[in-house]
């Protein structure tokens, strides 16, 4: 099963999830990108300057107005291929094992992608951008404007990334 | 109804939302902060230094390994005070229409709030943090590492927010 892409590795600690959710998700739109396979998506966005498509639902089509005038957004989307009860995790590329909330790992309690890309052209209810990585067909939940003022810390550490390794 | 802060403005527009959801979502803990009225909230979080803090559900505990590490954090919350139906809006501080999606108002389809925190201590389950304005009480939908490779972007434009305004 070395392959299987949901296997627990070890180090890997899976928790009981809540018996039942506390709120409801609605998509409003796809994310269409180049890879169909897990395998085959960038490992973070700054591997790839690919050119993705988000398609917002036509029901939410007003709700694009002035989005254009963004050079960046905030993009959130549903991992909906991840299993949401790993609290500790092995990623296969690092090697290491860090906890849930200390990865971007899709694999989380509510598999809700943040990815901040770069806004190319609104053609209608589509958004040509770079700096996805997901698979194509991603459900997508929000779109919000990025504020440099707020979301940008150029200066931010995450010590167990940053730190020298043997390798 | 003008203090009703669900009230509909004119220039607003309130869509039919689908039938039924298309996920769920888990809360994974709360976030107490000073603020009890929507009207106390800050309007941005650079409007204020207090100290809130994220309270995880100790079943998360574990996924907490190494987030001590990280000097920022991406916090997902959930408005859960928020109408979801609204496509376009007239914020009460800016006075013009925008589109949901170049918003970060509360009121979207799913009203999860992103916000870029400090993190200052980890105590437990507890972390400390500055950098948020909602609601004490707020439910926790998740907790990532921000990496300044991939998520700051300081040069970036939101310009119908940028542009000059006559006031």
């Amino acid at each position: 099963m070395a392959d299987d892409p949901f296997e627990i590795r070890p180090g890997e600690q899976a928790i009981d999830l809540p018996a039942k959710a506390d709120a409801e998700v609605y998509f409003v739109g796809r994310i269409r990108t180049p890879w169909t396979r897990r395998e085959d998506c960038p490992k973070n966005a700054r591997e790839s300057e690919a050119v993705c498509s988000i398609e917002v639902d036509p029901r939410w089509a007003s709700a694009l107005k002035d989005v254009e005038t963004c050079s960046h957004l905030v993009v959130l989307y549903w991992m909906d291929k991840a299993r949401r009860d790993l609290a500790l995790q092995v990623p296969r590329h690092y090697g290491e094992q860090h906890g849930t909330f200390a990865l971007r790992s899709p694999a989380r309690p509510n598999p809700i992608a943040m990815s901040v890309v770069r806004l190319l052209k609104v053609e209608g209810t589509q958004l040509l951008v770079q700096g996805l990585d997901c698979l194509d067909n991603t459900p997508l939940i929000d779109i919000k404007p990025y504020f440099a003022s707020t979301d940008a810390v150029p200066d931010a550490v995450t010590g167990w990334h940053a730190a020298p390794k043997d390798k």
